[in-house]
C-alpha cells in the first residue's frame, strides 16, 4: 500500500543515538559497532525519514579539539545536504559524564550547575549551526535517591534559573529556539524531579518566558507512571504546548524500554496517531527508540522502517475510523442528548447560575441514557484487526 | 510524650466519609453501621482534631426534603459549636449516583454537565453555610475506558468551562472559596483525565481565575502512579498552589487503599511532614483515609488517633533532624563547593553568558566531589528508628 | 466471516456474576438491575456460549430456605436443558459476607475457618448437582493489611489443611472435581497470599493430592503484577496444571478492571489464544469480565458477544501466522544454527560433561548469529492489523 | 549499641560485584574505579562480614589464561585466609557477554545453550575450589521481547534440561552444591521467564532432583512485581526451599535499583528480618545491592556497613516486638475465639465432614469478632520509630 510508504512530508525523524544505539544495557556489553553520523544520515534518508536529531556528544565527542569539531561538523553538513535530511531538534547530554552524577542544573555543587549551563550554551550553538528550531531538555540526572540531601524546592529554583538564563541566551543569539521539556519519572535516578509531562506543564508558567517553552512527551516515560499517553498529549495540545514528541513503546510500568513505535500499546498508539494527525500538530514525529539488543547491524534498519510503517498503519486506520458509517452513527448517538434539551451556555451571569440551579433535572432519568461503549470499542478492535 | 498529643493548633481534619466509612469494598458488603455526623464531630473533637469536612451527600442525603436538610444542618451546626470543631473544606459528590456513570463536568450528555454544575452550586452553598473556605474538586468519574467515545481535548474544555463558571459563582456569592483540585490516575474510571497533581498545575494557568485555584494532592493517588509524594508537594508549594492536602498511605502501585497516614511509606512521609512544617503551609492536615474493613466501630477511633499520632512522630523526628550535629555537618559538606569558587549569578547578560561559556571547569575535577549520601541516608534511618 | 461466529465447540463460558454484574464499584451505586440466572442462560445460549458457571450465592442467596433453594435449582436445571448450556465449573463465595472480613480458610478465628469449609462443602454439593467437574478456589480475602497480625506461614498451613480436607471430601462423595486455584496479588486485601499463578504452582506440590489440583489463572490478575500472561500460561500448561482459565483484560498495573477479553493487550492476548489453541488445552474458555458500568442492560450482551468474537479473531490470526511463508521462513532462520554443529544431548554422563566442557565454542562467533526479531515482530504487527 | 555491631555469626555476605560496582548505568559512565577482589575481602572483613560471593568473571576475567586464573585464585585464597572470610555461594555470569544476547540455557541457538552449560560447569569448578555450597542461577537473559520468536514452553524445557544436567554434574563431582534459583520479572529482557520466586517454586518439582534445588529470592526483584516480600519468603521457608536470599531495597515498581538494605521498605523489611531470625533459617544474609552511583570509593564502605547495621536494627526491633506486653496481649486477643468453641481437626473422615457441615455457625456472629488491627499496627509504627 502506497499509504504505508514513508515520505519526507510525514516528518519522521530519528536521533543519532537511536539507530546508533550499540546495545549496551545495565547487565551487558554492547552487541553492535557504533555507526558514524554520516552512515546514519544516508540510511535514514533511503528509508524515507525527514530529519535527524542529536545530543551534542552524539555528533562531537566530549573531548574533541576545535579542529576535530570543525571536521565532524563539515562532514555531517555535507551528508545532510547530500541526502536531503534536516536537523529539526537538538539537545544536550547532561547525564553520561560522571560530573553530572548528582544532577546538572540541580546539582548540589554550583560548579556543576555552571558547567551544565556552559555545556548547554555550546550545544545550542551547535544545534543552531544546523538550523535546529526545537531544543529539548531531558533532565535525566535531575533527581535524587536521598531526599535528605537536597531540598526539592531548591532544586526546582535552580532548574528554573538555568532555563530562564538559557531562554535569554537563545533570544540574545537570535537562535529562535523553542524549548521542549521532557519528563521521566525515574531511571537513571531513583526519582526524577518534574516526573510527568503534566508536572512540566505546571512548571512552565513559572518561567520568565513561558511562551518559548513547551513539552516533549515520550510514550514510554509516561507509561512508566502508568499514564494514558493519549490523554497526556491531549492536554499538551489543548494547552498549545506540544512542541515535540518522542515516539516509542513500552511493556507497562517497568524499566525504560524504548521499543519500536506502536509495537505494544496498539490501541493507545492508534488514538495517539489519530490525535496528532487531526489536531494540526506540525512538528516532527520523532522516534526515540532503539533496536533490540539482539539485533545485528542490518536489523537496526528493520527497526527504523518498522517505526514509520506502524505510524502510517495507524494513520490509515484513523482515516477508516472517520469514514466508517457504523462507528460514526454510534458516536452521533453517544454525543446526543434528550431531544429538545437546551444547554445553558456556561458563560457566567448570576441569572444563568440561578437558571441552572433550578433546572428540573431528574438524576434517575439522566442515568438511563444509553452509552453503547462496548459496541463502539468492539468496532474499534475490529477496525484495528482489519476484520471490518 | 506531650509532643505526640494532637491539639487544635495542629489543624488535623477528617472527612465525614473517612471515619464514617462502613467498610464496603468491590468484593464485600459493609462491616460497620453508618455513623451520624453528630457522633463523628463528638469523637473527633475528643481526640484532638481541629475540623471536619464533607461532601454534600455525606451530610444531607441526595433526596432529602428541604425540611430534612434544615434539620440536619441545624443539628450539625450545634454539634460543631458544642465540640469546638470547624468545617475548613467542603466538596461535592459527583461520582456515586448512576447519573454520573460517564462523568460529571465531562459527561458526553450536556444534561449531566448541567446537573453537575447545579449540584456543585448547591453544595457550595451548603459548605459556605458552615464557613468552609476551601472547596475541593475530585473528578472521580471524569475519565474514560473507551477513548473512541470522547475527545480528551473536548473533555478538558468542558471541565474548564465548568470550573470557570463555578469560580464566578463563588465570587458573585462572596463565598471567598479557594478551589483545590484533586488528581487521581484511575479508579473508578479506567483512566481519569488530569491524572496527577502535576497535570492540574498545568491546567490551572489555563483557567479564567488561576489565582483562586490550587491543588489538593492525595498521598495514595500520586503513589498509584509511582510518584514521590514529597517531590509532588515540593512543586505545589514552590508554585504557591498547595491549598489543601489529603493525607493517607498506600502499598505502592495498586488499587486506592486509603491506609492510615504514615503507616507504609515511612521515609517519604517523614520528608513530607518535614516539608509541610517548614514551608509555612498553614492549611489543614486533612486525613483522607479509612479504617481497615476488618475493624469494629471502636477501631475506627484507633485509626483516627493513629493518623494524628504518626504525623506528630514525624514532626518530632523532623525537629531532631534539624538539631542533629552529624546530619547538619554532612549537609554542610554536601552543599559546599571548591573553596574560592565564585558562582556567576544566573541573571542573564550577554557578558555573563560569555563568562560562563569560558569558565575553566574540568569535568574530571567536578566528578571527584565527595557526596556522602549513603552515610546521610543511614543517619536518617537511624533517626527514624530511634537508634540515635 | 463464519470463523468469527461463536459455537458450542469453542467452549466459551461465562459466570453468572459476569454478565450479571450490576455495575457497582467502590465509588458508585449499581447502574443496572440484577439479571435472573434463567435470563442469563437464555441470552448466553443465543449468543453461542457453551456453558455457565457460578458461585454458590450467585445462584442461591446466602439465606435461602431449603424450599427456595430447591425451586431455584429446579428452574435453573430446566433453563440449562431448554437452552443447551452446561455448568463446567462452580466455586464458593468466601469474600462478600462480613464473616470473611479477615479471610476464610486463613482467618485468625477458627470458627470462620470451619464456616469456610462448611460453606465450601455445601457449594461443592451444589456444583456437583449440575455436573461441574472443575472447582475453582479464589481466596479473595486470604491476605492481610497488617503483617503483624498473622504469621504468613501459618496462613499457608491453614489453607493447605482446608484444601486437603476438601480434596478428600470430593473423593469421598465421588464428585470427580479437579480443583483450580486462582491467584491475585491484592484487592480487596492489601496483599493476598500466594499472589501469582506461579506461587500456586509452587504450593500445589505441598498438598496431599497434588494431581487433583491445578490453576485457574486470570489475565488481569497477573497483569496487576506486571507479568506476561502468555508466559504464565506457558508455564502452567507445560506443568500439566492448566485446569481452567479466566479471560478478560486490564489496562496495566492498577485496580482489577475485568475488561472485555482482548480489548487492551492485543499482542499478548494473540499469543495467549495461539498457545491455548495449539497446546491441546481442552477446558473452558471462561470469560471473567463484565460490561463497563456505563453500559445499559442490552450493552451487556454486546460485551459478551465481543469477548467471544475477539477470541475468534485472534484464533484466526494464529492460523494465518502458521500459514504465512515469510513468518515461517524467518522462524526457521532464527531457530537454525551453524551448519554442521551437532548438539550433545543433555542427558548426563560424565563423558558428555567432559565433552561439553571442551567444546571449542568461540563466544565472539556465537554473538554474531543474526536474530531478525525486529523484522519478525513487525510482520506480527502487520498480521494483527490486517495489512498483510 | 553492641547489638548493632556486625559479627561473623550474623552470616552477612556480599558479592564481589556489589561493593565492587563501579557506578555505570544505562545513561552514564562509571564513576568509581574497579576494586580488586583482595581489597574487597580485606575491607568486608574489617566491617564484620562473614563471607564473599562471586560470579566466575567477577574473580577471573572471561579471557584469562590458565596461568592468570591460577594466580588470581591463589591470591584470593590467601586473602580469604588472611582475613577470615569464606565463600558460601558462587554463580555464573550468563548475561554480560554478547553471546548471551538472546538467553543462555534458553537461547534459540543450540551452540549458545551448550556454551552456557560449559561456562557453568567451569564456574562450578571454580566455586567448589573455594568451598561454596550454594550455587545460584539467575537467568538474566532467559526471556524475550518478541514472543513470536520463541515458544515459552520450549524455553522452559531447555532450561529444565540444563538444570538437570548440572545437578548431575554437581553430584558426579561430589561438589555438594545446593542450587538456588533467582527470579526477576524483567530487565534486562523485556520479560524474563519464571518471573517470580513463586514461579520457581512451581518449576522445581518438575526437575529430576527437586531436593537439591531451592530459591534465592531478591527483595527488589519481587517488589518490581509489586509483591509483598515477607509473604514471598514465608512461602519459600514454609516449603523448605529458602536456600539463599538477596537483601537490598527498591522504591516500588520500576527499574532494578539494588538500594542499601532496609533503606526504603522499612515495615516490610522488619517483618522479613523477624521471619528470617525466627524461622531457623541458617543461610547467608547476602546483600545484593550497591552504593549510589554518586558515592565515592569510601562511600562504598558506608553503604556496606549500613546494610548490616539496618539488618541488626530490625533484628533488635523484632526482639522488642516479642517482649512487648501490649503487643503480645493484642495478639493473644486477635488469635482467640469464642470461649468453648472446639475446632474440629481438619484430618478428613466422612464423619468430620458431616459434623462440620452441620456446625451451627451464625455468620452474623462471626462477623462481630473484634480485630484491633489498627491498634496493633500503630504499636508497630511506634516500635519501629522508637517511641515506645
Amino acid at each position: 500500500m502506497s499509504s504505508l510508504q514513508p515520505r519526507k512530508e510525514h516528518k519522521f525523524t530519528f536521533g543519532l543515538w537511536t539507530v546508533g544505539n550499540p546495545g549496551r544495557d545495565p547487565f551487558g556489553e554492547p552487541t553492535r559497532e557504533p555507526l558514524s553520523p554520516v552512515t546514519i544520515v544516508k540510511r535514514l534518508s533511503e528509508l524515507g525519514a525527514y530529519g535527524v536529531n542529536f545530543h551534542d556528544n552524539d555528533l562531537v565527542p566530549i573531548d574533541a579539539s576545535a579542529t576535530e569539531r570543525d571536521r565532524i561538523v563539515a562532514e555531517f553538513r555535507t551528508a545532510l545536504d547530500d541526502y536531503g535530511l534536516c536537523v529539526p531538534m537538538a539537545t544536550t547530554n547532561l547525564f553520561s559524564d560522571p560530573a553530572f552524577k548528582d544532577g546538572a542544573y540541580t546539582s548540589n555543587d554550583p560548579r556543576v550547575r555552571m558547567y551544565a549551563v556552559q555545556k548547554t550554551m555550546r550545544a545550542m550553538d551547535l544545534g543552531a549551526e544546523f538550523g535546529a528550531k526545537v531544543y529539548v531538555f531531558w533532565g535525566g540526572r535531575e533527581g535524587a535517591e536521598v531526599d535528605g540531601a537536597k531540598d526539592a524546592r531548591e532544586a526546582l529554583k535552580w532548574f528554573r534559573e538555568a532555563l530562564n538564563f538559557l531562554c535569554e541566551y537563545s533570544i540574545s543569539q537570535g537562535y529562535g529556539y523553542r524549548f521542549a521539556l521532557e519528563a521521566k519519572p525515574n531511571e537513571p535516578r531513583g526519582d526524577i524531579y518534574l516526573p510527568t509531562t503534566g508536572a512540566y506543564l505546571g512548571f512552565i508558567p513559572t518561567l520568565d518566558h513561558p511562551d518559548m517553552v513547551g513539552v516533549n512527551p515520550e510514550v514510554g516515560h509516561e507509561q512508566m507512571a502508568g499514564l494514558n499517553f493519549y490523554h497526556v498529549i491531549a492536554q499538551a495540545i489543548e494547552a498549545g504546548k506540544l512542541f515535540h514528541i518522542d515516539l516509542n513503546d513500552q511493556k507497562g510500568c517497568r524499566f525504560d524500554q524504548d521499543l519500536r513505535f506502536g509495537s505494544e500499546s496498539i490501541k493507545n498508539m492508534f488514538f495517539l496517531v489519530k490525535l496528532l494527525e487531526e489536531s494540526g500538530y506540525e512538528g516532527s514525529r520523532h522516534f526515540d527508540a532503539h533496536a533490540y539488543r539482539s539485533e545485528d547491524p542490518e536489523g537496526v534498519w528493520d527497526f527504523a522502517a518498522g517505526c514509520m510503517r506502524t505510524y502510517l498503519i495507524y494513520r490509515e486506520k484513523a482515516r477508516q475510523f472517520n469514514d466508517d458509517p457504523d462507528i460514526q452513527a454510534l458516536l452521533a448517538e453517544i454525543r446526543s442528548t434528550e431531544p429538545g434539551f437546551e444547554q445553558i451556555p456556561l458563560e457566567f451571569t448570576p441569572e444563568r447560575a440561578e437558571q441552572i440551579k433550578n433546572l428540573p433535572l431528574d438524576r434517575r432519568e439522566l442515568a438511563k441514557k444509553r452509552l453503547p461503549y462496548e459496541r463502539l470499542d468492539q468496532l474499534i478492535i475490529d477496525l484495528l484487526m482489519g476484520v471490518r
